[in-house]
């Protein structure tokens, strides 16, 4: 049985385009004897539908779609796809097989039920079921058990975003599943949607081994036979040790800047260089992600900035061979200052004035955004950004963040796999204590606890989900405890008007994991 | 039978404090010789306390705290309220009446079932029907006639935002009720909670009149018996005009600056006085919320303001006593210009200069906010939000935004509201036509259909959810439709970076509406 599969990220304003992938690649694969195209899942409606198909006209538009897609079926090759909730009557949310102009089979999308036989087809003599991973990931050990004596072939469509936790456990359920079953083909969506990386890495096992793997978070295809004996050895993605993880979160990072700009029309992006480590790790990202005359670096120092920060990044540009400019903001800061006088005047320097630098930077950056039709690329990082670390309309600016879902530890190590093969970081950049330098001789840590502590109480309370005293039995000092989560939920403000951040875990903190605005 | 009812807004980070607004009210009530305690729904927990309920510690405390209000109630004085999910094994989702130190009826929370014994309860030899605003609003009017012959009480718990779209129909589905029911008793949340703004009007009809009302929004509480005859004449506060909706929604905003403001632990605000109708609207709405010491008003005008602009905002300023300042920002923007040249130089004045000047406003007032300990009070509106007609970082600062889902003929409607009595906003802001004065000469309409037109698209499409052909056809021009539609989809990245808006209707845009980031 020839499969064809393909792997690609279907947006839900774009219903026409994913028609069109769609039926090209259903068109390419048919000329090629595929017994059956799979496609993931939402590949029509596009991922996370949910706000659009409240509109009669996508309704519609949808509908319409859907009926052109299987009247162009010819008999020989299958197509495989799901179809979304709130469609008219001549469809209800299921998954369709069509040839031969029609559908052949509709089943229910909702999870398997447990009378197997209405989801499992004779196709081609062979018993395949056709489902969702969800579905699959819920199964007990027994009901697996039950099924692998079923089917000779599994077929699972998938939208799935990306995550660090749950990355391992999805290729378990996979591999485990193809040790019962003949043939397990999965299709994943993959590349940014709405932040959500979804994952891709859309696979084919045979006998319990990997014989297609395509890759994370790229649009792919493959067509292959589930009869072949002779395979070239696939190598697995599963980044089941810290590099490998620390390989396929850079390679999530420079995937998403690349979509999101591509999908906005934007080809060049502003990064701030402050010779800080965050902004250092940016940087060559974006270079990976558009290439180096589309990225822009600005450095702004202060009166309060130290020789190697400007020194730091401009090593930083001249690695990467960007285009940079230096632009000191004490000029604007004393006008600023002079205007302010009369609310500013007989006070001590304090926070007020720590902002207005940071604004005046994100102002700076805006503005050179703007003049080039460029996107500024934000810097903050999930660690600062959990403990309120960063003034908003200052560096909290931004169309993106780049690593608002690392934490800081995983931003050096993303740093030292850049430096792998030659220096493009500064050593001094990664080795040097963070330092917003907003007054002098300001370190991080004077107004954060140190951020192995911050990440080790976040990690506990997100993904755990422990309160104040477990932590403290964790070996957590208490006044640490206090003062981390404290400054996490004091903060949801702020992480409530900062740019879209590319999600990479299930405890993401754009739209802050359901906590009310002011939870203090 | 004495009734008490309690109304107010219950925070889900406040489980502690809501527990003794209730021990409190239970207590006095008791002392009054209430029969039955009626809380509004979710007054334990708070309103929508999903993401913390995910956490172990936060579901034990709530589980101690139910425990202990019910220990502490006696055998005369029933307490009525509900619990939530994810509670452990002891309470499962229930609305619970307890008394006598006991528990002694748990009822299933959702919707009412068809056999709807098992809710009706006899006490005091009547019998009661304890539910929740949902069930009884989606009950067929067989069903609610076929109730009507069950019960002699309805007692509905209810923690319900005010919308625009649905108020009309909540006191429908009440009076309706109280037509064939002899007691009909609703207890509602009131106030700001996460953007919400919880409707409160609690109230109780007697034989089908509206015996109490307690107010809007605000906190409230009222102790009666059904069997009194002689009763106070009921001013019914249902808003069935458009201008007792304008009164609504004036009542709205300002109880939620001023829950918003004494949540966070702030007193006071800052507001940019442009001349324009929306700043002098936010400006006196300010004031009621958090008195005329509490606000501060700077006007900033540029090279391009108008005289006019600084003098109505001065007379407004002064008609309502507060204390401003006059800062030009013209330095500033020649220090950043100058900073800028290497970008800047030899481009035109644009878009650029235009956010500029913006931005620079927005650091003037986040550093008055800042050295004061103030918030800044945004003063965008739904009109301009839609379209994406502000600029990030710039005039769309800011902690809270004020008429963010109020259209601008709404804002001018309050503004006429605000001066009936006495001319508090200069006539000048109410007639002149919108300008940003970003530039010389410009006005809104320059960039933007006219306020109208973009109304009327808007409501179409996102009230009604017709798409561009059905609006066409309801009268407005095509070129105007897909005008409106194209900023409108073009613009959800900036609505994702806004401040939270006070909601007050279905179709607020903070959050969007569950559209995709990217949406065109």
């Amino acid at each position: 049985m020839k499969i064809a599969l393909l792997q690609d990220c279907f947006r839900p304003c774009r219903i026409e385009e994913n028609k069109k992938k769609i039926a090209d690649f259903y068109k390419k694969a048919s000329q090629e004897d595929a017994d059956i195209v799979v496609v993931p899942s939402e590949a029509i409606c596009g991922f996370e539908p949910e706000g659009l198909l409240d509109f009669n006209d996508v309704n519609d538009a949808l509908t319409d779609i859907q009926k052109e897609l299987i009247r162009s079926t010819n008999a020989d090759t299958a197509l495989v796809f799901d179809t979304p909730f709130a469609l008219d009557g001549s469809f209800s949310p299921s998954l369709i097989i069509a040839y031969d102009g029609c559908i052949q089979h509709s089943l229910p999308q909702f999870d398997i039920s447990p009378d197997w036989a209405e989801r499992i087809i004779t196709f081609h003599d062979e018993s395949i079921l056709f489902t969702f991973f969800s579905s699959i990931a819920s199964l007990h050990v027994t009901q697996a058990m039950a099924l692998m004596e079923l089917i000779d072939t599994c077929i699972i469509l998938d939208a799935r975003p990306f995550t660090q936790d749950k990355e391992l456990s999805r290729c378990q359920v996979l591999s485990n599943l193809a040790l019962g079953i003949r043939n397990v083909i999965y299709a994943n969506q993959s590349g940014f949607q709405n932040g959500y990386m979804l994952g891709g890495a859309s696979c084919y096992y045979q006998q319990g081994k990997l014989r297609v793997q395509l890759p994370y978070f790229d649009k792919s295809e493959s067509i292959f036979d589930t009869e072949e004996t002779e395979w070239k050895r696939v190598q697995t993605l599963i980044p089941d040790t810290k590099e490998k993880m620390t390989k396929c979160l850079h390679h999530a990072v420079v995937a998403g800047i690349r979509d999101y700009f591509s999908q906005c029309g934007v080809s060049k992006a502003v990064v701030g260089l402050s010779g800080g480590i965050d902004s250092a790790v940016v940087l060559p990202l974006a270079v990976e992600a558009l290439g180096r005359k589309n990225v822009f670096g600005i450095m702004m120092p202060s009166q309060f900035s130290t020789d190697h920060s400007v020194k730091d990044a401009v090593q930083l540009a001249e690695n990467l061979q960007i285009h940079y400019e230096i632009i000191p903001i004490e000029p604007v800061y004393k006008a600023f200052m002079q205007q302010l006088e009369p609310i500013v005047k007989g006070t001590p320097f304090g926070l007020t004035e720590e902002n207005l630098q940071a604004r005046i930077r994100g102002t700076i950056l805006m503005a050179a955004a703007n003049k080039q039709g460029a996107f500024l690329l934000n810097t903050s990082n999930k660690s600062e950004a959990s403990c309120g670390y960063g003034t908003l309309y200052g560096d909290l600016c931004g169309a993106l963040s780049v690593l608002g879902d690392l934490y800081k530890s995983q931003v050096y190590d993303i740093a030292r796999l850049i430096n792998k093969r030659k220096e493009i970081i500064p050593e001094n950049s990664i080795r040097k204590a963070p330092s917003a330098e907003l007054h002098p001789g300001q370190k991080d840590s004077d107004s954060l606890p140190d951020y192995d502590t911050i990440e080790k109480v976040l990690r506990l309370h997100l993904e755990q989900k422990l309160g104040q005293k477990e932590i403290e039995e964790e070996g957590v000092s208490p006044k640490s405890v206090k003062r981390i989560l404290d400054l996490f939920y004091k903060n949801v403000f702020k992480r409530h008007q900062t740019p879209p951040v590319i999600r990479l875990s299930q405890t993401c903190l754009d739209k802050d994991i359901n906590l009310p605005l002011v939870c203090r």
